[in-house]
């Protein structure tokens, strides 16, 4: 089959019938017109028909080494710079159609699992371990480009260092029982992002310091399988025009609560079990943090092109091109920027050959990348939301400019340099950008992204080689003194 | 008639007809039952009915000088710290009412009122200069306890400093004629909060530097004044459920633009007109700033009180009171808190008699607290997000809790000492106060409540008395260099 | 014989002969005429001589209860609002004749003792405790005028959380014996400020979360006790001139090291040992931190006073005045100072009278207090230099401008509204604030006066109550949702 | 000749008799016997010495067209990538010798010559111009290996905008008289770095926006011309003790003010004059930005590392490591190196040839790292101060250590990891990095290094292409609003 149209994804999507619950409701209809999912899909499927758009179809794709279709280049397994260069430029191509506000474009959980199938080989030979099911699961995902979420995160239910689960009934996902046919889940995990809208869910150990064995699992299932249901949190939608809400109406991606119901998940999607150090040692050793930040780098560079954008035409539409503190507070997108880009760069050029022959982007650029972007973005945000002022509150609806008023919203909402329906569009979209709950999620998100900054910075402090440094300065104290 | 009911209040605002355009149409029902009305009319008319509450009626009321009835005790012209301490326990009334979440509850625009009114000589035997309006106006808000709305702002047109308006037809409202009956003003006016919502419309020269001698007046006039037509922004409510949307269901404010459409302002209610000068000294001479200063200062600090409780309420409930960086962001709020009413505490020990016999609070700790709001309340917002973390997102609805699906989220959505029900409740609060478009439009109203904090700055800086400080160095600077 | 004199003072000081290392040497002659010690000793002298500056003399002194002769009024034990008001001005008087630079002034340990003699009544009947010798010890310094050091802070070898001393000899202080004469320490102590310069050392507790009972002791010695040494730190006089170094050569107060080589503390000086229990308590329950925070606190604002002085007089110097970032700088000085003023006002008038009648300043104040000005402080440093930028680097000397080169120097450092010599004294007294050692010094004590800034978070969210904020939310919540 | 030694630097130096005056006096000796100056010179001299280590003459030289001798690397006019790499590497070794400390290695200047003369033909048939005297003058120093230093800033009188000089007497120098021999200058210049301890200066025109005709030129003379005087500022040296003062007493590097006593400037020293227009083009257009901040890159990284490496150490020395914060303040150490080092990365991958053939590293790369270290220093400044807290005031000298007091040092000053002796040689660096004069006037000096961060905001905003990102956000808002 190969690399799939947006209108294969979403025939395909409809079929599943998926467990779905949104608002106390269970979703009965076709998800692509449930009012709620209709705008992400319908972006989703734009995205897959990128891949048959003849001016680029040749930088979505690569030749399948199995059936020799045009296959997404998202599962691209780089073994050279170009291979890399292939891979960030497919990266590109989705992120600036939509503009880098869809975090979860399948280039990302498809990058993940190609790091995942790329180090399949750190299972081989371990206790309750099955690098094979990796790698077919890989290649049926490959073959037919089957969209996928995942779930990291566990029920919040007390973030202390010490807590230990200790209820009757599982409230994280656990492994209640192991039979001939595999093993059966009972539990939840918080969080997926546009669960239920994917034709698989990814599920992996938890993100927590502290688990137990039976959370000590990785396995891939069919998001229709018996027992799982999605359970929505509220939309963000503000609703259906794009002119009001021109980011939510087409970007939203529900997050949604993953129960599992004493799901059975058979043997052969069963990626490991019962294994608590392969479970951390999996995570830390395969390429997943590389290909999975070097995505998310990509797309936050898009983004924060966007985000330069919007400022700079508000600074134009008000006038306030004069201001010394309007200079220092662009001059901080553009000096993010520029950072972002060095850092992505340096981790390509940088880029190292792992055990296996992949080659992976270099880790620290890629980490710092994450560690500023954390807290560049919410900065961003704030940043708009001063030069827009009280522009960011003033916010008829297209409605409005379609009534007898509009003579008056004409003259009254006009902009130094645009009209007042211009005017009210950029900052229509400024505002969805970083003050509608769309835009607040988005900021949550990117804040949260590989986890809470503290312990983001510790991570890095742990990892990073700091020896020579330490050595250049225990020299120094050496020298003679009479120097 | 003295202080009214809410009631009263209700049927008075619904009798006026007012020219309310919302969403592209004319509102043609009541407004208390208009969706995008009655939560906050709902609101204030529980405020007005405080007045009444036998508990703090003397609290909230004093004896009318002309009626001998019960009046508002907002319109109270202070001559002693006693009169002060009553006017800061009626504020706390209100405010605590609404935890410091109405911007506009009666009080706010009753105290820049009678401020004007006990500053009205500045007028007396200027040029075009009616001291008596201002009283008589004063005296008929005070009597039949009437609700005001007002505005300062001009169209956001261009922001740059040289910007003078030239078009053919005003945008910002000017005198266009002036006959025996009045003035007639043409144009419009940014941001009146619950414009359209109340009996009465103040309105004020424009708050910029550079601004004609035409735009320099200042009067008063009913909302439903034929020509007055008021254009609702969009609304911010989420929804009519005060379990799903706590805050926006009941405290969203709208704004409105106001259009003059050759408005005719009878002379008996115009204060000044076509008197540049007077425009700027009648705010800077008057005690507008300490009366208005000192009511947002207490209601900031109510506010503050309530944004520590939720804070505090989230920590315990996911349990995340053993981590240091925890403790440093509570801790900040601490210190935002004791700092305000410091504040506070001093502007009341160190009022000032003005010339006219009346106490003013002292300005520079009020300024300061206004200063520093504008700053801790962006960074309060940032902490309950930066404490709440991925709880912020996975957020059903009450509907969710009324379904089948209600044993799932009783069992995974469970915090550390809360129940699903009541841990989601806590979180739905603390999103609508930070992330949900009503918070960020508090966000944005909070800080820039006296205009943008540079030119606040550069306003404190110039204001302050600097002098003796010089001098303490110059005379260190003499000392014998012997000594 | 009450209140001394500067000249009692340096005379007795000098007949001591405390065991004082300097730079590799014990220190043999008159310690007020050392060059290390001689500014500092001038200096508080003049300290001693403002109590009988027949202008403010009444300000400074009270009449002893036991000799009927005038005394210091920070012995002064206060038992109402006007003692408070009284306490504050002598400190003031104190202060600003050293401009708040002197970080030991006598006010602040004699507050101190002060505190610790009107809570002694902690420690009676307890376990190894002799209230008595604290009120005979504090009668003994109030009036014989005696100075004083302490020594909180134990040797900086390890600062794990779980450190625990095991070395065969004691590094921190420790009791080696206990007889029939006394308690024999050996150990040492870090910081002691202006150690070896005073009369008598005030020994406290450790200040670490975790310590054995042998460390568990409080007493006070003479400062020539055998077996005493101190051993200064290098000192941050920049040079003699007060041209050149206008605060070091004056102000620059040497913390040294002391050392306890087997020192025998009589019984009727220790007062409590080996009670690990209200070496706590003692802290936490007396007025310790009232007091000591209340002077702190005064002496900041006057030194925010001058820090003010020295900024505006900069921006006169090089004209700077037109800069909005200028004004952003000044204003948060100014921000600062009145917050400091607030809070130190409010704890005065929320004073509370203790269970032994005793007139307390309200804590949380000045615990924020302290909390900001910790934070504050290196941001007045930083707009120093900011403002001063190239000016605070070349800094000719006073030598300079008394040589042939003066013409140059007088024609080409003038200042906009100065000479080259004034700018230069200007330059070079921001210079000794901000960029000398002495500076850096003065920056790092006031950063850390009352331990590290995460701890002493820690510390306010912990003891500031919370509760009645919880509950305004918990009752939020319970409001019928039909409201 | 070519590339110099340490001793014929040191040599020629002494011989020429520059007139300097220090403290008041006219230096009389030898320059490199001078306390003032005698540290800096004989690091200096190390650093000629580097190019002849035989380890890596090659590079640190290359032969020079002209003489086929080897001369110094930093003269190498790059025209491919492997030039601009080798003048990295040579750079880098210069800057690794001294940790990055000393602002003005050789390298700095001769980088800023060498763009001067590659870029001389902007000068070619301008009006008062002479590219042939740029190139003649940068072959000799080539040739030579001339030490130079440079001034570009004026007095520091009047800092408005608006400042206009009007005074009898030139300040800021001027061209007073043009005669056949050359331009006879008069007034002064401030700040030039090891001013009169260079063979040549280079002046050049004034760094304000406005500024007239007659200071509108370059030119560079012997520093031994007639007229020039040398005046420096007091001295930042602590001592001559490489223990007590490691930094200061080998790596202050003097600054002064230079003085034009009518000083003839010889017509074939002259570069331009006269011509406003060029004066400003030749610095915009020249690659002096590009290779002056790509030399400050570099160096600032090597510092960088410096600083980690001694972060790190003073975490190991007391055992701080387990600390939240501590991970914190050291990571962000890391995430500045990172990024330092990615855009330095960034500007030479994207370096592009000049039209007349040489290439120049990226610009936006390196105004951005110059932006954000100038940010970055005082932080990494601040963050050793915080680690090292009390331990930094601590400090005895060396003296001490060979005193009968030093059994005393060994035991109480040791650390958890350390002997006292290394404890203290530790923290003695980490204060004369940050606390001492010698380490804040290195941090005005990074803070400042290209100007005041509000006008390199400014400048970046306005220069840096924004266009593209403008138009994206265009072509969103004219999307169809059904998509």
């Amino acid at each position: 089959m190969g690399a799939i149209t947006g209108e294969f994804y979403i025939n395909r999507l409809n079929q599943l019938n998926n467990e779905v619950w949104f608002d106390g409701e269970k979703v009965e209809g076709l998800l692509s017109e449930h009012p709620a999912f209709k705008g992400l899909i319908k972006t989703k499927a734009s995205l897959y028909d990128l891949q048959h758009n003849p001016k680029i179809k040749d930088e979505m794709t690569f030749i399948s080494p199995k059936s020799g279709e045009p296959i997404g280049l998202s599962f691209l397994q780089p073994k050279t710079k170009e291979d890399l260069v292939k891979r960030r430029k497919m990266i590109e191509h989705w992120a600036r159609h939509t503009y880098g506000i869809l975090g979860r474009s399948p280039d990302y959980l498809n990058s993940v699992l190609m790091s995942f199938a790329s180090s399949a080989e750190i299972l081989k030979g371990q206790e309750n371990c099955f690098p094979e099911n990796v790698e077919a699961f890989f290649e049926l995902v490959r073959e037919n480009d089957l969209s996928l979420t995942h779930t990291f995160i566990t029920p919040q239910v007390n973030r202390s260092q010490n807590y230990f689960e200790r209820t009757n009934e599982p409230i994280s996902a656990k492994i209640i029982e192991e039979n001939e046919h595999g093993l059966v889940i009972k539990g939840a995990r918080l969080l997926a992002t546009q669960g239920g809208l994917t034709d698989e869910v990814l599920v992996f150990g938890g993100g927590k310091a502290v688990f137990a064995e039976d959370e000590a699992f990785a396995f891939a299932i069919p998001s229709n399988t018996k027992g799982v249901k999605f359970i929505c949190r509220d939309t963000f939608i503000g609703g259906d025009s794009h002119f009001d809400h021109p980011l939510s109406s087409r970007y939203e991606e529900i997050d949604s609560i993953i129960v599992f119901d004493n799901v059975l998940v058979p043997w052969e999607r069963i990626f490991f079990y019962n294994n608590f150090e392969i479970a951390g040692k999996f995570l830390m050793e395969s390429s997943f943090h590389h290909f999975a930040k070097y995505q998310v780098t990509i797309r936050q560079i898009v983004k924060t092109e966007f985000i330069l954008g919007i400022a700079e035409l508000l600074v134009d539409t008000i006038n306030v091109r004069e201001y010394q503190h309007i200079h220092e507070k662009l001059s901080e997108i553009i000096v993010g920027l520029e950072t972002m880009k060095a850092l992505l760069e340096k981790s390509e050029n940088n880029a190292v050959l792992d055990k296996w022959g992949y080659l992976r982007p270099a880790i620290f650029p890629l980490k710092v990348a994450g560690n500023i972007f954390s807290k560049l973005y919410p900065r961003y945000i704030e940043i708009i939301q001063l030069i827009g002022a009280s522009g960011m509150i003033t916010l008829p609806t297209k409605k409005a400019f379609h009534s007898d008023i509009r003579a008056d919203l004409d003259q009254y909402l006009q902009g130094a340099t645009k009209t007042a329906e211009d005017r009210v569009k950029i900052f229509r979209l400024a505002w969805d950008l970083t003050m509608s709950s769309f835009g607040t999620r988005q900021m949550q998100y990117e804040r949260f992204f590989f986890g809470d900054s503290i312990r983001a910075a510790s991570e890095l402090y742990f990892t990073y080689p700091k020896k020579e440094y330490v050595e250049v300065v225990i020299d120094f104290l050496k020298q003679k003194e009479d120097l």
